[in-house]
């Protein structure tokens, strides 16, 4: 959750009125990395956690490490990936110190590094498990052949690998990851679920026109179910038997309330294609 | 098979005729799909398999489901796939009275469901073949992955996997369907194995400088081998070591007995690489 | 090694040198293969084997088959590969023939012939491995698929899979290809490891620009690492979990000594991903 905004007072508060509200509203997961906010993001919710009694036992945390920013730690260092045990146990280190719990309940590893060795970050999470400083592991922006490799090497199960899915990026649907997600009961989470919809998607390829038939089907589909076009897409995302959990990404405390709506649409699997047809601009062959 | 052609009398007598033909030259397995001529193809097929006693006993009857028309049941509704075990059996129910056998010896799902729940299609399966309605599954259009997930689930092997490849159309050599189906000893059918030589392949991407040059290699070896270039196609196809089932489309009651040349030409490695070398356009590396 | 150069004796001679300047530096591995030199790289090396008693002994030799050139042996034949068994056992022979050695340590197949058999391969490769003309086996730009469909009949393991990678060409890192390597313990070989640094790399798609911003990489870290650029290059390739070999195909004596420098540089993951941002143009997401 990248729940500090800009940095200001302003933004902090309205971060942990966001993490309450998702509380209140019966969120039990919660998805940190190391590096949102530069690791403000989580000392934030550190705060609403000791705010709020009995929170941290009702939810699940998540956080991720593995991507190290440039010129960090000195200057001249190029934005990297690094699963080095060394780096791995530091990271948790940090990731703990700055949540304030003992134990967090799942880590992801953020990007696959090019240089990771498996065997030595299977070593790393059997490390973090026999300390108790974390409870399950997973992976995210994984190809299948990659988590293949560290699962081969892991004595725990691989639990996740959230990638990015969203109507203008569905490769995870086309290039076997959820396949293999579903072959191995990895539940697949998506990241920037409302890319297309709520904001611009990341490296966007859609043109006016495709964005304008896109927008129409949506508007439709959101008539139909009497909800926003937003839902629609948390909906369609929820369709899919992968079991994919999107991560909403909003500090906006109504609408991580309404995004509970899409649990209940009773979506058809004909307009899940037709979102579909409208996404491709063409019917499935 | 698409025997009904254009529906009218003499369509559908043709359609008989080659049906006939095919059976009477030895040919043993006829490929249908409940969507070919929405139905009337399995019900003129049937009237073959009435009219020639002992015939249903003598050959293997495969189709496909899987893949549901626009505005169909309703108007509004996309084209779509739906794998969900009660199309599944209401499908096949469909399937046996227009052919009107008790069995089908092979079912095929015929274009990957994207919202296919590989526990759910497996339990079809197994429901299909305890009532004595399907004896052998298979899969059509699958990617390797798509393949994999199902056959985890499925207590019975899938025994085929029909996917196009013709000269235009080499995508199962070279994205691991063909290495797949090798090493699972799973039997690939192609289809529409002629495209590119006797009509243009789907989504045709070769100038006619291309189309110039593979003809010219098509004529050679069609000369050399007495025979004609689209036999030399199908020859080239029954080479591939992963043993490909080219699905014969023709109602022209010539070209099917012709078609059986190909299993007798003595093809040479040197001639398929000539093809290929034509085909791409430059040799292999 | 292409090590016969143009044919003519000021060639040969400096080939031979070349072995035995990589013989006398500590280089233990020598890779040929039946069509370098139209075989005579091979007749080259048994010379120097000859002349260097002992020398047989000490190293490993690495051969390949499966590449028929064009008109070859007859006229009108096009550039092809053949596993047919029969193809790789008199293969075999001639390599052991020109090397004047009982025993290869090391068979690879050259390119994956697209019509093998992998059970007819398996059956090569036991016939030798029993006659005792070849130690182990392996292959070379084989996708993953290909090496998996090749280990399910080889009752022995394919211990290598000598691929092309190098500033230019880093497919291997993507495709799985090395993730299966470092899954299996398979040792990946690279070929033309210096292709984009020393001599452009094959169907090069660097601009100018792209070449000037890569070079300035490659300056600074020769500068820092007090070596040359093309010594970077094969420490980069050497960083890599997998088990990178490169394979140095100069017959230049001082080149072939100096290589040796990159396995003694401490080289760091920031400079890792340094020359990878150079190369991509930008850095890791």
């Amino acid at each position: 959750m990248r729940i500090v905004g800009d940095g200001s007072p302003e933004s902090r508060q309205k971060g942990k009125l966001a993490v309450r509200a998702a509380y209140e509203s019966g969120f039990t997961h919660f998805d940190h990395a190391d590096i949102y906010g530069g690791g403000e993001c989580e000392k934030l919710f550190a705060e609403v956690l000791r705010d709020i009694p009995g929170m941290r036992e009702n939810i699940i945390i998540t956080s991720k490490c593995g991507i190290r920013g440039k010129d960090n730690p000195i200057s001249g260092v190029p934005a990297r990936y690094d699963f080095s045990k060394e780096y791995i146990l530091k990271s948790v280190d940090g990731i703990l110190t700055r949540l304030q719990i003992d134990t967090l309940d799942i880590l992801l590893l953020h990007r696959p590094d090019y240089l990771f060795q498996a065997e030595e970050v299977a070593d790393a999470f059997q490390t973090l498990q026999d300390a108790g400083k974390v409870r399950y592991f997973g992976v995210s922006n994984f190809k299948p052949s990659q988590l293949t490799l560290l699962q081969s090497a892991c004595p725990m199960p691989l639990i996740t690998n959230q990638v990015e899915i969203n109507v203008h990026n569905i490769n995870a649907l086309l290039d076997g990851t959820l396949d293999q997600c579903q072959q191995e009961h990895i539940s697949p989470q998506a990241w920037c679920p409302l890319g297309g919809v709520v904001y611009p998607a990341w490296g966007n390829t859609f043109s006016p026109e495709d964005e304008a038939r896109i927008k129409a089907e949506f508007d439709r589909q959101a008539k139909k179910y009497d909800t926003e076009n937003w839902i629609i897409m948390l909906t369609w995302l929820l369709k899919h038997p992968a079991g994919i959990f999107p991560i909403i990404g909003t500090t906006n405390s109504n609408r991580i309330k309404a995004s509970l709506q899409a649990l209940k649409i009773p979506y058809s699997r004909e307009d899940w294609y037709s979102l579909l047809e409208a996404r491709n601009g063409q019917p499935v062959p």
